[in-house]
């Protein structure tokens, strides 16, 4: 696993040692294939981003460490179920470089595990003994849910920087709220904290998203573990095509994927090139930057100390991480 | 939607009608699509048994209504969402005579559906406010998903009977046993009744999956709305089978579907045929009867009168149904 290494990193690596016992411990007789498959999928690593933000949000709040623990656990096995059904549904063979569940095992073995994981979610939400955290926690899965259904059926907005906006506040900013939001409600924080954290925690995700989004524009496939402009390939529009879009409203490729049609091989390696070399690249990461610059605002009138220093760090790691 | 029409339904009525209206309460802005397709899925109706059994427990236990119907609507919702997954799975065509939502939609819609019912029944199993109650019902899905991919995978048990009994236990016991332990949580019951609410609904729930295997061999067609034998005919060892293999351990064609081998057309309706004929259909009704007897038995130092009356007469019908 490629745990985040930089100095906020060490505040919290003993609770993020103690978020992976918790997502592991074996949970009764379980099935071996199943408990092998969980095993693999916590195995596969990432970079434990919600868990990071979730601890060291609890700890600038000074909220109940063994809380912090489980509800970073929980998070991140929320996150974890979404990805084994999301890949399914993508039919992606690779996630972080590894084979994904659905490349090696039947669809009812993958949609189970996947419904086993949300489940162990949900008991560790409830683990936290807040009724309060409970609700938002489900909540969160159906906003989720929702952004991806919206995501295969089509959105109603014609226009393509909201359709962005509305996914990728479903897809991803509503998980990273609940990290920094739930440790507010542990806390039974007052409404002004409380929605400063969510807004925080909010806002942090959406930056995550449009990197992660011109990651696979600008990333080399070895990197990023998956093809490059796997989304546009898709046909999924993210921030640095809508941007090419708004200042190149004439290219007839870009429109052509817009309209759900298909280019040959060649167009559609001109057509990344030419936003490669555009400036939608920069603005993008501009766009990400704003929101990580509100995001940091937020914290302003909270706890001031090495927590909250190493909060404003994540929230720049998350803008530098690909450069 | 065919309810139980029995004296019992009468004192639920309008609180089984509340349990409806909160379960197609719409939950804010969702897509179209999937408003549509839960829409569809709770108008396909159903017995709604297990929203019976939970309001005439919290009635005999006198528990706070409005906690009794969030409840009830939460496990269908749990129940709905499970359905949707499992039809999938299996690739069934038809439920309850009506097209499931997998025949008429892709695999990623299907399984997103039943992940947003599966949201949508947390979020409500929240709105108890009881984090006991929580606990369980997240340790519920586990225990039933871990049941399915048993199935998918086949059982340690090279047991016959056991394996019968360690699936239904967690397909469809545990989530009975939810109704009424549920019930008994809310209403925060001293530990023997906590036991003997359990212990009814987990009874219960093993003679009606009984019965319910009982059905799909002695069934017409267009009673159960499936193919008759349909179990059998996937390899699935039901009570029925266990018996006739029981008493007739010689027989080649039903040995044959024990190893996992296809039977043809004829061969296959002649076993279904004997098996009918048999003792095997009696003695597994006599088993759920036992069920029964000894879940009715359960309730004998809990509160007397018309809720407690109905619970017996519940469970009578539960084995009166098909005959």
């Amino acid at each position: 696993m490629q745990q985040i290494k930089t100095p906020f990193f060490d505040l919290i690596e003993n609770d993020l040692n103690r978020v992976e016992d918790l997502m592991r411990a074996s949970s009764g007789d379980i099935h071996l294939n199943l408990d092998e498959a969980i095993f693999q999928l916590l195995s596969s690593g990432g970079k434990r981003i919600r868990p990071t933000l979730t601890l060291l949000a609890g700890a600038m709040l000074e909220t109940e460490s063994q809380k912090c623990v489980t509800l970073a656990a929980a998070i991140e096995m929320l996150h974890t179920a979404t990805l084994v059904h999301d890949d399914l549904i993508d039919g992606a063979g690779l996630r972080r470089g590894n084979p994904t569940l659905n490349s090696k095992w039947p669809v009812g073995a993958t949609v189970l595990t996947g419904d086993y994981v949300f489940a162990r979610a949900a008991r560790l939400a409830a683990d936290t003994g807040s009724n309060d955290l409970m609700k938002i926690f489900a909540e969160t899965l159906m906003i989720m849910v929702n952004g991806e259904i919206t995501q295969l059926f089509g959105s109603n907005h014609k226009d393509y920087r909201q359709a962005y906006f509305e996914r990728i506040n479903a897809k991803t900013a509503s998980l990273f709220e609940l990290t920094t939001y739930g440790i507010a409600l542990l806390n039974e924080s007052d409404e002004t904290t409380l929605q400063a954290m969510r807004a925080f925690g909010f806002e942090i995700g959406i930056a995550f998203q449009i990197v992660d989004d011109i990651l696979d524009f600008i990333g080399v496939e070895q990197m990023v573990g998956k093809p490059v402009a796997s989304d546009l390939r898709h046909g999924l529009i993210t921030l640095p095509a809508v941007l090419y879009n708004e200042t190149n409203p004439a290219d007839n490729s870009l429109l052509q994927i817009f309209n759900g049609q298909e280019l040959d091989e060649d167009e559609f390696h001109a057509l990344i090139d030419k936003i490669r070399e555009s400036s939608a690249i920069d603005q993008a990461m501009l766009e990400a930057q704003e929101y990580i610059a509100t995001a940091k605002q937020r914290l302003i009138h909270l706890p001031i100390g090495l927590h909250r220093d190493a909060l404003y760090e994540l929230a720049d790691y998350i803008i530098r991480r690909p450069l």
